[in-house]
């Protein structure tokens, strides 16, 4: 109502909203409880335009005359400012957030997805109008991650980030390490207890993961990385025994997202993105990040050594970082500037996995007798894969001997594993897994 | 040279850099290593125009001709855009960093003092130019604490800050935690290893973590808060006593910073801004930050509990805390924007220790007879303190009691402490420590 304004009223914030859910509501429910806070942190009030929802019937604690099933016009119209999205997934997400940016409009997103698929194609639609791109959300709910990355270290050289970025994955393995359980036990009751949704397979699959890690190595390393250049490898194959290993050798199993800059003898840089489970030191800060709680460890060349820890998910924390970055994108309207952009400049290439030098857990079942570790050791030998530590412990009828590498390529260990898997004197191969988190 | 460059180039930041200690020293390099990337990062490149030092024939590894000792032309001289402040201390530098600001240069400072006792003064001078005032690395060092408090929380309502935020006292409770040994012959060690200043008494005594909490309150509070609102307690009054009855409770001994967002029943807000020793449980994440890193526990409504951990000091990380915020300047110089400005819009008022609800931990040597349990727990009770937990053990001629409270006033804790001091069955107050980070 423009009658009510005086002729020097500030002219308000107004907020497109796409989707409703857990995130939505809550992102409704702290610009309400927390207006008046937020005209002032701004310098303008904060106004939601409309909320696009696809089923505008379903009962929701939000303003009814708000709702719209029109996204496509609402993201383009005259009377909206800010777009914030946190419907998820590609389609039709991406044309949504493209129309937006193109129109002008700053876009706020939580969408892990779209921006490790399609990051650039927004970046620069945002480029082309002037408008910002901010997606603090996007990767560990509520934890300042990608701000500190992309602003607080951008004048310094960051060389690793490394975390637990998925809490459905990290609260079963976390139930796994504390009830000895199995995988597939535990992922049903997760399910039960609502960290597992009913198709777990973008979690336990380690694609979430994956989403985040190449978002993250996209911003520490001024490089675009998209979800295809991120090595992938999940959790439903960690089993009971892999755990009850780690656990004999004071470690334990995390996913874990890893951006590595790697500098080869020939002064090449590239970067090395990769997700999958690793067994890491109990002593190791990661190793106490249980539940559905994210962290994440950085080291810069200057910085050295730092950890980011908390909620990685959930409506309110989520919700959270999206009005951090409202905030932001409001401030830079009312002040006339703008949010970083995007920094590709460095356009290193991806490594390959294989290439990517690792360390392996190997856990077997031997025959007990005499030339059995000379036999598994030769085989290390010829791959050129250096042993860092041996426990062979006799039992009634066969043994069981332990193996932890030297960091090789991981191409070289998966082709050690495969020989010794197939020599006679080896009964099983208990456990295979990546060791992380200590030198 | 201005004939080497194109019609088209891009002007330079120019950057006045005030002390060339450690931290001035890994500025430079860091400044002239990175110098291609910074262009990248920032849109143009970042030239030093001059280095303020006292004595400029000391030794120093950076260009000789850019020293000078007029610090006060070189603040406001027409040929610099940013000041970097690394010296220090409140005179001469308040006045210098003012110069600049009102000259309309751009400040980045590490001055956690200066900051403390007049950062309200620095902030209006800002403002009257439009310049911007950054100053990450006044507060732990390399971790990106202030800028996810002034902006990724920006839309979140904070309730807590809770950290180590001096690496030298954590370096002496730690030392003191492993060998057992108390506190002077801590120090000692601490002063030989380069951990603790030759005066050492802004650390010990709590002044340097004070101006670092009355720094984060202001920003998570929006409230002016000054080193003067801070209640400070040092360490030098913990004993290896101290430290053995918290190992014996499975707790250990921190030099907190907490800053708490206090609502009276009346509904009034108050901040409640404290610095003092404290046992926390071994089990929480504080408790394993040991040595001269620093961590900070921040608690808001919708994130949720968050914790920031890495390198609280040093040439380096300090450095690279500099850059970041010396990036982001540069940036809004080259895009026409402005950082965030002071928000102290919510003018909390602060809560006297006094009145700050805590929990005290008390260990004491008692006679060994009928009756002392109910002496000492009748004077809790005459000051309205409740008892969470209690422990005697008999001895042969007298016994030892710990006691560990509920949550009462500061005050009433206090008072209770005097009398049962002063009871006769007591024979020594052993061990009193405030307890933080358990319910």
């Amino acid at each position: 109502m423009p009658g009510k304004e005086g002729p020097n009223a500030v002219k308000p914030i107004r907020v497109a909203l796409l989707g409703c859910g857990t995130v939505g509501t809550e992102v409704v429910r702290l610009l309400t409880d927390q207006a008046d806070d937020l005209t002032q942190r701004i310098g303008a009030p904060v106004e939601l335009a409309g909320i696009a929802v696809r089923r505008p019937n379903k009962h929701r604690e939000v303003p009814e005359h708000l709702l719209t099933t029109d996204a496509a016009a609402l993201v383009t119209s005259a009377d909206v400012d800010v777009v914030v999205e946190v419907i998820g997934g590609i389609d039709p997400t991406r044309g949504l957030l493209l129309d937006a940016l193109r129109a002008g409009k700053s876009v706020v997103t939580a969408n892990k997805a779209l921006l490790a698929e399609h990051g650039p194609d927004l970046f620069e639609a945002a480029d082309a109008s002037g408008a910002d791109l901010y997606f603090e959300a996007a990767v560990a709910g509520a934890i300042p991650l990608l701000r500190p990355l992309r602003e607080s270290l951008a004048g310094d050289r960051i060389t690793r980030v490394m975390g637990i970025v998925n809490g459905t994955t990290n609260f079963i393995l976390s139930a796994m390490d504390a009830t000895g359980a199995g995988y597939a036990e535990t992922l049903e009751e997760a399910s039960r207890l609502g960290y597992a949704e009913a198709d777990p397979t973008a979690d336990v699959d380690g694609f979430d993961a994956a989403s985040k890690a190449a978002i993250l190595a996209s911003l520490a390393f001024h490089t675009r990385v998209t979800a295809a250049d991120v090595y992938r490898e999940g959790i439903r194959a960690v089993s009971a025994a892999d755990i009850a290993a780690a656990r004999g050798l004071g470690r334990t199993v995390k996913l874990l997202a890893i951006c590595e800059r790697v500098t080869a003898p020939s002064g090449q840089e590239s970067v090395a993105v990769r997700v999958h489970p690793a067994m890491i030191p109990r002593t190791h800060p990661l190793a106490s990040v249980n539940g559905a709680f994210n962290a994440v460890f950085v080291e810069a060349d200057a910085a050295g050594e730092m950890m980011f820890y908390g909620q990685g998910a959930g409506g309110a924390p989520t919700a959270s970082a999206v009005l951090g970055d409202l905030v932001a994108v409001a401030r830079n309207q009312v002040a006339g500037g703008r949010g970083p952009r995007e920094s590709a400049y460095a356009a290193l290439p991806a490594q390959p996995m294989g290439h990517t030098p690792t360390r392996y857990h190997i856990s077997l079942d031997v025959a007990d007798k005499a030339g059995v570790l000379s036999q598994v050791a030769a085989v290390f030998a010829e791959h050129d894969v250096s042993i860092a530590a041996v426990r062979q412990e006799g039992r009634v009828e066969d043994a069981s001997l332990v193996i932890v590498t030297h960091a090789a390529t991981d191409a070289a260990l998966r082709s050690t594993v495969d020989k010794i898997g197939g020599l006679p004197v080896v009964r099983d191969v208990v456990s295979v897994m990546r060791v992380e988190g200590e030198e």
